[in-house]
């Protein structure tokens, strides 16, 4: 049996991950966005990129069974399954120091930005950008028009993806820590997940 | 007269904008896609971002009116005007050389992300990345439930966009040089655009 972590409410874990192996992502209350990255594991200027996924995938959002491509359009993660109704973003940026002064919180507020700078900086690495995440479990919909709008997670509790490592990578996860009333993401209160490492 | 100046067909071309001034992109004979992007006037590790423009914008892709934001989530540039029908595209990767290769071209292809770094170059600068652009006139139309596919652009001749710098920031262009009959999204023959500078 896989070791279960936990990535605690609010914070971050990244770890290498091997060609071959996966990580299983765990939405264990099952209100709880994770936005998700890929890095090279030796370059994170190489990352996981929804832009060039998207073109490949014909799709806007990732779903089971697709090939998530990097920066240089190679493939890097298989997102082998999904045992949720498949409700997950990649069109918003991660929150960010930003994100909460602009709500006018003046004190240190966690955000998912911060979270993976800290993540990648307990394995030495560091990321001059934040790429777009796939955020995994936020409930975005969208009209035809383009109009989208915030609302709460539709996962059960328990429901898990599992992402495989095609490359050598570095997988970023970070408990959203969104926590505003205008933007239910996280259903207004941020917990932990867990995750395990599968070979 | 602001003078005119072109972008050759296939190619790009960047330009130092101050903040005040602003770029006026024409879509000369109105099929044409441009890749836009913007940076930081001294550092290209802040650039526009269209995952932030979204989350403030409330809508998927980019609209006159709307403020750009960079990738601290700050205003960098005001879509000031358009008299296309406002037809853009914010959501697909710019085509590299890594994209003719997989359809099988082995000779060299021009590619929007080529010309963004050759068009950085010119002003001596360079970015670790191609971020996501801001593809003018590409005509993606989607559904609520995400698929996407590729169109002609709906845009007329002469149709033109303006781009007011809220700080200094250098803009780069790409006529974009997809030619590939899957892909029309230039109608099939890319060509020339024009751009002023306004102050």
């Amino acid at each position: 049996m896989p070791t279960t972590l936990e990535v605690p409410a609010r914070q971050g874990r990244a770890g290498l991950v091997r060609r071959g192996q996966a990580l299983r992502v765990i939405n264990t209350l099952g209100h709880q966005v994770v936005d998700f990255w890929g890095f090279g594991a030796d370059d994170t200027t190489l990352y996981l990129s929804m832009s060039h996924t998207r073109v490949r995938a014909g799709h806007v959002n990732p779903r089971a069974g697709d090939t998530l491509l990097d920066s240089r359009r190679e493939p890097m993660i298989l997102f082998e399954s999904d045992d949720s109704p498949g409700v997950h973003d990649s069109l918003l940026a991660a929150c960010d120091p930003n994100r909460y002064r602009q709500f006018g919180i003046a004190s240190f507020h966690d955000s998912c930005a911060n979270n993976m700078e800290r993540a990648l900086a307990a394995l030495d690495r560091k990321s001059a950008i934040c790429p777009q995440p796939l955020n995994l479990w936020m409930n975005i919909p969208f009209t035809a028009e383009g109009q989208w709008q915030f609302r709460e997670p539709v996962s059960k509790p328990g429901a898990a993806v599992v992402m495989r490592a095609l490359v050598d990578c570095v997988m970023v996860m970070s408990a959203c820590p969104q926590d505003q009333s205008s933007v239910p993401v996280n259903a207004g209160k941020p917990v932990a997940v867990h995750y395990q490492l599968l070979d």
